[in-house]
């Protein structure tokens, strides 16, 4: 198994983020060929001093990475990666491993 | 859910790193109260650019961020929080958030 993590960085608008995430890129991302789940942050991302500086976090899962790696290939990827500057103002970290239980 | 992620930055030996963590670390960790599950990356750690700065990635999942509170103040959290100065060389970046299905 693998994870795709994308962290979203503190956006302008945290409202205007919510909304246009869940609303419209969500769908979008569930488009991606190979994504087995699909795990998102609700509410504050903390750290253990207090505020972060990610608004939301999303966990995205694939069979391996070469799964995520076509997915970064595919029309509907693309189209998922096109999506972020129309909402992603304060920018995005992203990580992709292969993963197992500890 | 919620989830607490550990992301271990690049250590001044990997190597050393690896075996502290997989022999020592997590099964110091995996006594943590309340801990539902513990996935750990294999392998690098990449971003869509090639390298990261992280080493290893740690996703333990907790049924809620009280849970995930709860942990860090029983002793078995505690002597999980003891034990990274003895390998996290590179420090970590640790978030927590509650989580669901997108």
């Amino acid at each position: 198994m693998a994870r795709l993590v994308v962290m979203y960085k503190t956006p302008r608008d945290g409202a205007a983020f919510d909304k246009y995430y869940l609303g419209t890129h969500v769908p979008i991302a569930k488009k991606i060929p190979g994504l087995r789940k699909y795990e998102i942050s609700q509410g504050a991302v903390a750290s253990p001093a207090g505020a972060s500086p990610y608004h939301l976090v999303a966990i995205l899962h694939f069979d391996d990475v070469p799964a995520i790696q076509a997915a970064f290939g595919s029309a509907e990827g693309k189209a998922a990666l096109d999506d972020l500057p129309n909402f992603a103002t304060g920018g995005a970290d992203v990580f992709m491993f292969e993963s197992r239980d500890a």
